[in-house]
């Protein structure tokens, strides 16, 4: 730290990614990537793209908003786009949150909320899921902030049904309730539909997961106009050609090949059966999940324990260093032969362990 | 705005970026973009890495920083990338301003500093150009607070020399110099060679002019490792996996291919000459610029009269709504070609004008 560094930020303690080790011998399930490249067509969109890169982007990402919202039967002034969510969610603290305003979230969950919250120098209030991981609606009733909630959450891959998200945004007229489906596509219901009914709602998504594109960086939000008005002026504010030109081509480019992302959804939620019924069989615990990823524990084993004889076989996983989450790991689900692998791994622990 | 809006953003005027028509029909000297693609090879290593896009990108920018580490002779902790130059400066004034520390910086220059510092809550001190739109250095002696000068300055495209650098660093050891070198790679001289010397030295350059990558997004900062090592603090509590892959790749082709870097540069160089001549010889002021860009005026039609008439002639430059900038537009040095027909168009105005 410089003697420079603002007072104000002393004591931040920023996010840390998972791993993303350079060499790409492991098996990656620690950051909930898809295992699929991205469909051809973006992959095509992108390199035609990067003929034009001399030009600025265009920073109402135009082609691809009108896209999105023809897709979501929205409005294109509903629709934001970001560099990944977690660029939306910044936005989304910066227009919603202060110092009269407090983060109001689940004390287990994305882990990004603490650190915008630190980062903007707002409350944090943090509210304890139920002993079986799932959030308790009752304790988002008229609520003393801006609400986030993941859904599905993560990691414990646990969804709130649409009745449940309603019941959240009509006992807070006078919050805005973030909702962040970062992991919808993979079995939940989407709150965009209730955009139109709620002014209070703000709903995220990301192309990270679902459409292959984490390392594009594409995030948005839907909500009504006066939200995403609200989140336009922050993002004119702090960086207005926010994406690249490739990425949005790119974005374009998967929004056109649909039966693609939902061919590769499907797959992935075949696999998490599949991995959930494996797991179970060896004697883990394996919590219903509604994501890409299963949270899992083994009462032999911790999960730093299990995730580093994990990686000694060359399958990365990641584990939490916080009470509740200690006996667990958060494992992607990947293709059928990863999980295989990673079974096989398990098998192998298991017995060295005994 | 939504009746959720954070008071204290309530007043903001977001920054307005310039035109980015989707029709392709301009000339388009409007937002000093480079008139040539990116290198090849850049071109090359951002379609290679679009195949991997579904692993996030690598929030060290490893290969990136190494490259450019080596490049500039400086060590990889004292570089940091963004998502173009906006966020390094945004990461800038997280890190070094704040409700005691104020941002100080030119009346005429870069229009996001004032932006940033509204967005942040931050005072402003605007120290007015002289009467010739140049820096009076002694303006800057024991500022204020954190100090950020464009170098060439934007719009006017003036330059400090290495040794009016040095004398705002050392008559400001309790305040951070932010050296903004958007246009440096266009005849100025860097500062990056004194950041060993001056701990309170942060030097941002970009990939969006000399590089052609306006449209990639990609920025970064030099500075001694403890300014650096804060950004970083900053960027890992705000968006860590900022670059995407994409871009990170088409940033190092570009810095293996500096030699058409160069060559862009010197043809761009040339044709500043040829057009700040022939501009001069049509009666226009022209002042001397450092950049891939002019500001000029003629006393026969003011800065949006000229800017409506080289438009409706399909040529496209940026005036300014300010007192001391009416008179003017800023020209992007592009092609000969587009030169010649700027310069045809603009005798063609002053014709009907008379």
């Amino acid at each position: 730290m410089s003697r420079y560094f603002s007072e104000k930020l002393k004591d931040l303690t920023p996010y840390v990614p998972g791993e993303q080790p350079q060499e790409r011998q492991y098996i990656k399930l620690n950051t909930n990537e898809s295992p699929f490249p991205a469909s051809p067509k973006a992959i095509a969109y992108a390199n035609e793209a990067a003929k034009q890169l001399q030009l600025y982007s265009d920073p109402e990402c135009t082609a691809l908003t009108n896209k999105m919202a023809q897709l979501q039967g929205v409005k294109p002034a509903q629709v934001i786009f970001g560099n990944g969510s977690d660029e939306i969610l910044l936005l989304a603290f910066n227009a919603f949150c202060d110092q009269k305003t407090p983060a109001v979230f689940p004390d287990i969950t994305y882990g990004f909320y603490k650190v915008f919250a630190e980062l903007m120098g707002v409350r944090a209030l943090q509210i304890p899921l139920k002993e079986d991981f799932s959030i308790d609606i009752a304790d988002y009733r008229q609520a003393e902030g801006t609400i986030f909630i993941a859904n599905p959450n993560a990691p414990t891959g646990k969804l709130l049904t649409l009745g449940d998200i309603e019941e959240i945004l009509k006992s807070n007229p006078n919050n805005v309730v973030v909702i962040d489906e970062a992991y919808i596509d993979f079995g939940g219901e989407s709150a965009v539909a209730l955009i139109d009914r709620y002014s209070n709602l703000l709903v995220t998504q990301t192309f990270s997961k679902s459409r292959s594109l984490a390392g594009g960086r594409l995030g948005m939000a839907f909500g009504n106009e006066a939200l995403i008005a609200d989140l336009r002026t922050v993002k004119y504010s702090m960086n207005p050609y926010n994406v690249n030109s490739m990425t949005m081509a790119a974005g374009l480019g998967a929004l056109e090949d649909q039966s693609y992302t939902l061919s590769n959804c499907e797959t992935i939620m075949n696999n998490r059966s599949y991995t959930t019924k494996e797991l179970r069989k060896l004697g883990f615990t394996v919590l219903d999940s509604m994501t890409n990823f299963v949270m899992t524990g083994h009462p032999g084993i911790s999960g730093e324990e299990l995730y580093t004889a994990l990686k000694q076989r060359g399958i990365l996983v990641r584990y939490f260093d916080s009470d509740r989450l200690r006996p667990y790991v958060r494992m992607t689900i990947g293709t059928k032969d990863q999980m295989d692998a990673m079974l096989s791994a398990v098998k192998e622990i298991l017995e060295v362990q005994k």
